[in-house]
């Protein structure tokens, strides 16, 4: 299977570059091919601009754009990687989200409604926060959070999704809780590639 | 009342231009003082950088994020207009959360927990969706989108948030729909600066 890594943090030396690299990792040592887009690295620009709607009128999109759509429509299975900020997607993945996930690209809209046009492909999704779990249990936050990406972006886009794992207070725990997260991460990669 | 508008959309010709230039003439109008943050015409760089997280361990900023935390600790209302992309805050808008809003600044962690520290302070949301109200209504998406800004941002800051408005469907309504919005606007910053 062909795995595109779509990773955003600013931070190299972060939990989830150690996530990021643990997936590949073990993606890449059960034989699948995995490309890595490492947002930050890139310098990826997040923000949509009145050109890109004019591309999109026009049936076009920006060059940077059309690079990342091209390993989206490579891959079979597409893994994001990154905290929850704010109770949501950092900018730069919220950018990557509004540039990419373009009209007529992602979806379309005509007289039946709205269709999704990524069916086929699958989605797993790892959030690191720094919030305890319990914090936002209590208040139904996880509820929200899944409903505003799996349902609001992938499942609009008619994605298949796969697993979305929150590791969570990662902060405030030891070094072998995250080295037990990683364990699990190398779980996650195993049990996608079995479905 | 000191009224700062943080308004983010790419084109000068949107719906949200309009919303934010009647809120704003309303507001003046009223006798108040009024201050607008374009963020697209001011170029904002929403891409939070690992040099911010290095200034923040030393207690300060970079230079742009202190300039937009100065509007902040000036105004008593802050009033939020933007479209939601994707059941969530358009990049450049997340991006001012993201580094706008620090920790010291927004709130502090301490042996006590979570303090915000923006109390004192209110908060009015308007936000565009292209989506039909009754589809976001009946999987319950109002309530997420919500939670994930209301709750999940400014509530966390100790903010009070006065009212959020959904202005929905706005590419499939009529122009005297829209103008019927514009109306409400009015009606919301005067019951605005009653409470």
């Amino acid at each position: 299977m062909k795995h595109l890594i779509v990773y955003s943090h600013p931070n190299p030396k972060s939990f989830n570059h150690a996530i990021m690299e643990t997936l590949a990792g073990e993606l890449t040592t059960l034989g699948h091919e995995v490309k890595i887009r490492d947002l930050y690295a890139i310098n990826f620009d997040p923000v949509l601009k009145a050109s890109d709607f004019e591309l999109i009128q026009s049936g076009k999109v920006a060059a940077d754009v059309k690079v990342e759509q091209d390993h989206i429509a490579w891959a079979d299975v597409i893994s994001f990687v990154h905290p929850i900020w704010w109770t949501g997607l950092p900018a730069m993945v919220k950018g990557y989200i509004d540039r990419v996930y373009s009209f007529g690209f992602a979806y379309k809209i005509d007289d039946t409604g709205v269709t999704g046009l990524l069916n086929g492909k699958k989605v797993l999704i790892i959030n690191t926060t720094g919030t305890p779990e319990e914090i936002y249990a209590k208040i139904g936050m996880f509820n929200s959070i899944l409903q505003t990406s799996d349902d609001g972006i992938y499942r609009f886009c008619a994605m298949e999704v796969l697993k979305h794992v929150f590791f969570t207070a990662i902060p405030y725990i030891t070094d072998a809780e995250r080295a037990g997260m990683l364990v699990e991460v190398k779980e996650i990669a195993k049990t996608i590639c079995n479905k």
